[in-house]
């Protein structure tokens, strides 16, 4: 199966020759000062994985990274940010000139109200912090986008699947990825994961437990039919 | 300098063997859901190197870590932890038995005051969260030892040098390594660090900037210092 995959894959890699793609990957750190932040769990595995994978297929490929260790896959341009604003405004920046969008980074919903130039000291007391709504960048990418692909990742705790088809409609993807995190060689910073892809047709495929980069590979192959005519010998 | 440095430390070795030491690295993460976490901005760099120089220098050395990328130094038993509570429980159920303890992990002040056991749905609106205090290791520390070497950080971005002596003095520490956060060379994932060590007698060295493993080295050198005896061939 994994075999059919990949030979399917580079035969249609032609169709990603001269497309460009953005990945976003890792999570976004929104700071309370200039020591402590409200962080997303992500170790950046799955979008580099994604980054690499786009790359190998023929796309000219950036990645907008929040904070990771992680090495930025060979012929791949990295633009690196913290905040949820920041990767907004590096991804919008890019939209229309892309075609191909994977927002896999785990983007903070909200920030704290206000942030403090430097080290706020404790008191020992309780105290109260006030968070602000960030800008949904995938909901917006979803009103703003024309002949662009768009995928978004879904990692859910529960109700996996009627979340992630809500989430699915609502942000106006062609493709989404759902995985459940809790689920053991699913989870956050593990080399494994375990997916669907979901499409606005109805469609859903269910893979097994691989690799990263093998669901990487997959979600290529899902790209370039969603490009379309790649059969047709048309590019 | 550097050779000065490291044939100083090589000659005290035989001062560490037999010892037992603990490093704390890191920075711990406190979940408000499955997905986000309040988090303090440290690499684990700092704590990783002075527990691999500890062991170099014969310590039998435990490393208590907040999640990090970074492998676990040559020959050094690795504990791992998330939350500040975790550490502190790890460290304290070690602290006896230990003749020098290094805490260099960026611990959280704070936590929520509760946590989701599923990931929150946003509603678009702002948010209150709560933070409770999380217990001081290093004070608990200081207020508990006999014998043992207490080492603490301060990563200060304002007055460096009034809050590290007013840290050394209220944490009872036996040696406080300083360093201003926003100096260019000493920020958090930099490779290098520049630091002063603060001594209770009023002591002060200040460092050039140098790599976190020389940091780690010198520090490793004054540790032998303190636990006294060394050039006197009783040990």
């Amino acid at each position: 199966e994994i075999v059919e995959t990949i030979t399917q894959l580079f035969s249609k890699s032609d169709c990603l020759k001269g497309k460009r793609a953005l990945v976003t990957a890792g999570g976004t750190q929104e700071p309370l000062d200039p020591v402590r932040y409200l962080g997303n769990r992500s170790s950046g595995r799955m979008g580099y994985a994604v980054a690499q994978a786009l790359q190998e297929a023929g796309a000219e490929t950036i990645l907008v990274s929040a904070p990771t260790d992680l090495p930025t896959p060979h012929g791949v341009s990295r633009v690196s940010v913290q905040t949820a604003l920041e990767m907004y405004d590096a991804v919008l920046a890019n939209f229309p000139n892309m075609d191909v969008i994977v927002k896999a980074a785990a983007v903070a919903d909200y920030r704290p109200a206000s942030q403090s130039e430097q080290k706020i000291k404790k008191d020992g007391t309780n105290r109260m912090i006030e968070l602000v709504p960030n800008p949904d960048i995938l909901a917006e990418l979803g009103r703003r986008k024309t002949s662009q692909v768009l995928i978004g990742f879904a990692a859910e705790t529960e109700n996996l699947l009627a979340n992630a088809q809500e989430k699915m409609h609502r942000k106006n993807v062609n493709l989404l990825v759902a995985n459940d995190v809790t689920k053991p060689g699913a989870g956050f910073g593990s080399p494994t994961n375990i997916v669907s892809f979901l499409f606005p047709d109805g469609r859903r495929i269910d893979f097994p437990k691989m690799s990263k980069l093998e669901v990487a590979r997959n979600l290529v192959g899902e790209i370039a039919n969603l490009l379309g005519d790649c059969n047709k010998g048309v590019k």
